[in-house]
């Protein structure tokens, strides 16, 4: 790299485009940690896919409105190539390319980012993170069970307390996608408005009326068998039966649900269902599959508000000052056995800086202990362990510190 | 996503570009969480940084033959962008775009892929992983010190037994940048042929001779004071002294190292050293920096071909069969308790599918255990476990499962 050419320029992220600083980096990865640990736990493996793909796998995938929306060029070499829009099309590229490298039923877990040309507002970013879980190649039961017991628990170990996963199945809406896109509406724009609409499009208020009621107080016969049997484990898995509930897209074939946290006002941070007609696109068959999504700035946005990300703003334990030149080699030795003892050390480097500025440093850091080690200390064996948030200071030999 | 206007295209990933599978995604996670703690454990927290940036914000950086290789094109907006070629500019980015904001010595690590529009050849990809480590705003030694510290710590937790760190200092190897990249070749072309070149060069066989033999020999009065303290830590730190060191990036200014497995042939999996006139570049003023960078790719071959991730295929210990339909129920409870006990545990969802076809597919996924719950099992209250690799069959009560 040569530095020589260098101009002035304005130092500045793209608009929709995200810094992660360290405070915001550890607070991701501690849920990104999570969410691995509960996939693994149901047996689902990673999986990483390109972030460029031959532009042709992308397009005409989704729909005009999302078509739009791919970052898409030419390379250097000609070809036209398109970034990472959603990990659900890599993932029926992979199930096509390799086929009996995979065995089926194929479990994984993807967490990369994706790139979006949205109209950048609040809330919407054109670099953003998704995680997804999917079971491909069966169709049982106990495919959606494991799904929806996944999504259960890994909201759960995120520390949410009051959740709901609303289910329903495409299978109870019919086939009229107007309509089903004025009820998935009701929650927000309530009953009249929806049976407004729903008029509206049936040009018969009795009819309207008479289908909004068929669905809002579905007849247990009404309800298809898969559902029926899902919603046995209703109280188990915090299922929640919503009959309005339609999902966007409409790849869905049956069992469809979202995840509702009553007090996080920024929408759902999960969805999924079964879809067993996409997966087969590149292969020329049908190939059934089910599983989520969670929308990653949603759910931390979420976390953040309901107190469950309040992390210290650093990995690091503690910060081990310099008292003086001369006696840098008794902090260089701390750190190196408190790095022996597996505990996540800084040593500040700098001998000459004065250690006020260090302890203000690692109060900036939000680093919670400091330890110093002054002439004092030297002579009786010692280390002073400061706590940052506290402000108490107390003596231990280097050995007998408590646990930090 | 509308699966509809999906013709016949062929699933195949670009060039230079591949998919991980789960098993080559379970090893390198594995060495991506090893590398991440023993980065947090020296006091370095983590950055995220877009994959897309203003071109202009790379461009100009990484000399006329790394300028041809960035991925750029015009956005949607109609903006010139680039994606992200290394991790040292944008880092240089955010450090003069946060100012303040960032407290000094700011350390951080970055684990991110880069793209660069590389000829595909052995060994050469076009989306790599690359996993930094910088400790920025400090020119003392005991950052030098932290950051070969850091790097021998990691080179040992992540297994490797035999392998030396090379130090030297750009200080000694004089400006001339073309007897610098001679002397760097000697360990591939030997002394003869540096000889030759540098006679050629310098148009004189005894000056030749006599510039070589001066670094050769480099007396210990001709070492940099800095290089010599440094040196003091050649056993505690696995350092060897190598004068003819000189990296190929201009940048550095005092410190260069690399790392060398005597056994792998595939070339430096880690380089780094002192850069003081780089981060500063957008901040307009003189920044020092140290810090390393993996080249991860390597680091994953050298350590499977040293035998350092023989691991299983697959992050799942357990598979849980279904004997019957009518049996499903004890395999689903027995799965929920494995899991409750922290097991990474999958259920085969279809209970239709014969047993033995479960566990052909235990086998393929490389799962090292299997349960098995039949009739026999239950009336003792009792699950089958099977040891996938040995063969062998035991009956424990489902609470009494030895450690798998």
């Amino acid at each position: 790299m040569s530095g020589s050419k260098t101009k002035k320029i304005k130092p500045q992220t793209l608009k929709g485009f995200r810094d992660f600083l360290p405070e915001e980096a550890v607070k991701r990865q501690s849920v990104i940690d999570k969410l691995r640990a509960v996939f693994e736990l149901y047996g689902f493996n990673p999986l990483e896919t390109p972030a460029l793909e031959y532009a042709e796998i992308l397009e005409g995938k989704y729909g005009d409105e999302g078509e739009k929306l791919i970052y898409k060029f030419k390379d250097r070499g000609g070809r036209d190539v398109a970034m990472r829009y959603d990990q659900t099309v890599p993932l029926a590229r992979v199930v096509a390319q390799y086929g009996n490298e995979l065995p089926m039923p194929f479990k994984r877990y993807q967490i990369q980012p994706v790139w979006r040309a949205e109209k950048p507002q609040a809330g919407r970013f054109r670099e953003f993170l998704q995680c997804d879980a999917d079971i491909v190649g069966d169709d049982s039961i106990n495919a959606d069970f494991e799904i929806l017991s996944c999504l259960n628990t890994a909201l759960q170990k995120l520390g949410f307390k009051d959740f709901a996963i609303l289910v329903n199945s495409r299978k109870i809406l019919g086939d009229d996608q107007r309509l089903i896109s004025i009820l998935d509406k009701e929650d927000k724009i309530g009953k009249k408005e929806v049976l407004r609409l729903l008029s509206q499009t049936i040009r018969s208020d009795e009819k309207a009326e008479k289908f909004y009621l068929s669905l809002k107080n579905i007849k247990s016969k009404d309800i298809p068998p898969r559902l029926k049997e899902i919603l046995k484990k209703r109280e188990e898995l915090n299922l929640s039966f919503q009959p309005f509930l339609a999902r966007g897209l409409d790849y869905y074939t049956d069992l469809i649900f979202e995840v509702k946290i009553p007090k996080y006002k920024g929408g759902s941070v999960c969805g999924g269902g079964r879809y067993d007609n996409l997966i087969g696109m590149f292969a020329g068959k049908q190939i059934p599959a089910a599983g989520f999504a969670f929308g990653f700035d949603r759910l931390v946005e979420a976390m953040e508000q309901q107190g469950l990300l309040d992390l210290p703003k650093t990995v690091t334990k503690v910060l081990v000052t310099i008292f003086s030149p001369e006696l840098q080699t008794n902090s260089i030795e701390a750190t190196t056995k408190l790095r022996a003892a597996g505990i996540n050390t800084e040593l500040y480097p700098d001998p000459e800086t004065k250690l006020d500025k260090q302890l203000k440093y690692a109060d900036k850091k939000g680093i919670p202990y400091v330890i110093i080690i002054g002439p004092e200390e030297i002579k009786n064996s010692t280390v002073t362990v400061k706590n940052m948030s506290s402000g108490e200071q107390k003596n231990y030999p280097l050995d007998k510190i408590p646990k930090m």
